[in-house]
């Protein structure tokens, strides 16, 4: 519980309407988009960066936890209040401060929600990116805290591949510049891309500066529906080899397929095994020739059926699959793990096979889409959190799935994060050694363990 | 001066042929290519990761620097011990391990050359971006320590773009393995960008993962010639708006012009206020809309007069020009001082006016070429360290070059690093939180001090 004192110096800082300590309010920002909660002493909404420092100069002084949040969409558990305090909702700082169109970057404040920025880049002829699924809902903010990643990786990566610079207050409630708008920079070490995916606990953004790029002319969409897996991983790899790094190249797998039929019914064949859903982009000519390439290296491959789109309206038709993904698998069972273990591209047939056995072994149903063409896929397992037994057996494949995924050279984590979800795990991947040297970093800028504490096992020695 | 005892330990764990203490071999690496110096007591060349650990063991023990070094072409002093100990020379590690032509990355040893590098994997159908000037002869582990730039640093980005992970001996002699082969990696904080750029003061990198792109299938090159810098810039911004990328985008000024004139007699044009080389690259038929794009640019904004390859060998005639700058600047005068100084690309104009006012005022010759597309110009000053009075004059027009930039939204330094050359600027721009950061971060890793001490003004309180 938070004293009274600092319920007060809370309030005095951000005023009155800004600050909320009602059961209700706190039990709002006790959970994000997985099962994991914790419940905050109180919930503050600044509406500065000066307020953000003082906030957290308050809690060096008072030792309380700061908990930074954006719109809680996160798939880790990373903006789980974990060791009470407070959540910081950095939603009122939401501004798009400035375009520029000849220098290709942006300003905004980390509140801004993620598809508004983009749609407002666009409309200079200019695209962010990097496009998470929660886009619609989630933050500059918390898309840099977490290192967000979407279905543009292939050809053009992830968050921080687009940040230049941030403005930071440090955990002890200092304001740091990091980075700069060029292109190059080698000024000191590089504390902006140490920021990013840092998941909060290192410093709070509060304005970031980030790359843009000009919008392709032109986008060609394809849709292969495969009888057999390997051939869907035959044509991934053809195209690469090819030299066309399409923007997108997505998979869906038969229990996908499947679920979206269940509850779309979009006409996707239910027999297919696999669907490989290809964009490619760029200048007209190039897209198009592209898009020739990739089409010959389907059908090569034993395509069953290759659709293309004429037009944007056939192309959002051809989008629908992907779309629906997720929401029908989750539509299967009551409880859904969305996991976003991560492979080099190669091992994507590897992985896949694997997934498969890990839900034969554990009698689980384990729907598998996503990224083939940076190796980053979503097996979604589907069960029932108020099944004990069956829920255990669902942790269990989870634990076989990271496994799996270290054996085959990927990561834990392509693009959701370590919170507090994959903590246990995390020395498994990084070694002792990585550890050590994260805990040494976060003691080393917060002394005091003010920010986000509890995450990325980030606490204990052992 | 080194006690018996460390040179016996020295000598001990690199075998006696790895190990050299006699003062001309201690003269050979007491330097690097700008004008600082600072005598080793020893000069070591390890042979495996597991030397080089032992070797930071026992400069943790016995408290001695240890300062890594490739081929020592740095331009900031980055590699130059000032605070004497051990240099140790990464050459005899210069495998290229492996190449992933399915996954896109290769695995190199840190002595390995960049250009034997960028050779082997285009024979793959391969791209390497990064492309240093110095590239014939430094080393992959010494572009990942600076973060080297080049000439593709618009369209491509530098060396931290292609890092994916690293092997790394910590200061204290273990070994940390950082991120991930896939693109997608989130798991903990990004390790990988802050080794990159260090500048060998956190860790020695002896296993580079590198990120490979598709060789593009085709370019196109144009060089065009301009009576008035305007005109030229002005050009530059209307390529970025019309959405094209140019892989490079080059600039040269007329004392550049004119020493190229004096000691390569290519057929340059003397009065020529500016040259702008610029190259296209990808799928044929883009590279030549591209192309065809970029020159009209050329001539709405008044080129004299634009010329275009139409085969390999005119492409490098074209760039003959670019290739002779710096080499026929450096001929002007005795001593030449290299600067990096990086500005937002629309801030181009600005920056070499002013770099001509800072000439002038300080009765100075100053050459300006580089990287326009990127905002990275190399003002390069022609002077005479033996004249003191002139000198002290060039260095302060050095000082005057730096304050510039900054106060045009960029950066000290876009590609060589802080090393010695910039240390006491770098506050100017990184703030004293910015330097407490980077202090802390230092500390934490290497709390003795060991790795590359003295450089980036890590050291001093102030």
């Amino acid at each position: 519980m938070l004293s009274e004192a600092v319920r007060g110096g809370l309030r005095e800082i951000v005023g009155a309407p800004h600050f909320q300590d009602s059961l209700e309010d706190r039990i709002s920002y006790s959970y994000d988009a997985t099962l994991y909660e914790a419940l905050p002493g109180a919930v503050v909404y600044p509406g500065s960066v000066e307020e953000i420092a003082a906030i957290l100069r308050l809690a060096n002084e008072e030792r309380f936890a700061v908990t930074p949040r954006g719109a809680g969409t996160g798939l880790s558990g990373g903006s789980v209040p974990l060791r009470g305090g407070v959540v910081m909702v950095l939603t009122r700082l939401n501004r798009l401060i400035e375009i520029s169109t000849d220098d290709l970057y942006a300003v905004v404040e980390p509140g801004l929600i993620t598809a508004d920025f983009a749609a407002a880049v666009a409309k200079r002829n200019l695209l962010y990116p990097p496009d998470p699924a929660s886009q619609a809902v989630s933050t500059m903010g918390g898309n840099v805290a977490e290192n967000a990643g979407g279905l543009r990786g292939l050809k053009y990566g992830v968050t921080k591949h687009y940040v230049l610079a941030l403005e930071v207050v440090t955990p002890e409630g200092e304001v740091l510049h990091t980075g700069a708008t060029t292109v190059k920079c080698v000024t000191g070490y590089d504390l902006t891309q140490l920021m990013v995916g840092s998941e909060g606990t290192l410093g709070v953004a509060t304005k970031i500066w980030c790359r843009l790029v000009p919008m392709p002319e032109h986008k060609e969409s394809m849709l292969a529906v495969f009888a057999d897996m390997d051939d869907a991983a035959r044509s991934v790899a053809a195209i690469i080899r090819s030299g066309v790094i399409p923007a997108t190249l997505e998979f869906l797998d038969h229990v996908t397929i499947n679920a979206i039929e269940d509850f779309k019914k979009i006409g996707l064949p239910r027999q297919a095994e696999a669907i490989l859903l290809v964009e490619t982009d760029g200048r007209k000519s190039a897209a198009r020739a592209e898009a020739e390439t990739v089409v010959a290296i389907l059908r090569e491959n034993h395509a069953q059926s290759v659709r293309t789109a004429a037009n944007e309206d056939e192309r959002i038709e051809l989008w629908q699959a992907r779309r629906s993904a997720l929401s029908s698998l989750a539509r299967v069972r009551p409880t859904t793990i969305l996991e976003d273990a991560t492979v080099p591209r190669s091992r994507v047939p590897d992985m896949v096979r694997g997934v498969r056995e890990i839900a034969a072994r554990n009698r689980l149903t384990i729907g598998n889409f996503g990224h083939a063409g940076d190796g980053n896929l979503h097996p979604t397992v589907l069960t029932d959190a108020r099944n004990k037994e069956e829920f255990a057996r669902a942790e269990k494949a989870t634990e076989e799935i990271f496994a799996l995924a270290l054996s085959l050279g990927g990561t834990l984590s392509g693009e959701h994060g370590i919170g507090v979800a994959k903590a246990p795990y995390l020395k498994n991947e990084v070694g002792e050694v990585g550890l050590k040297v994260m805990r040494a970093i976060k003691r080393a800028l917060d002394p005091n363990n003010i920010l986000n504490p509890g995450k990325m096992n980030l606490e204990e020695k052992g």
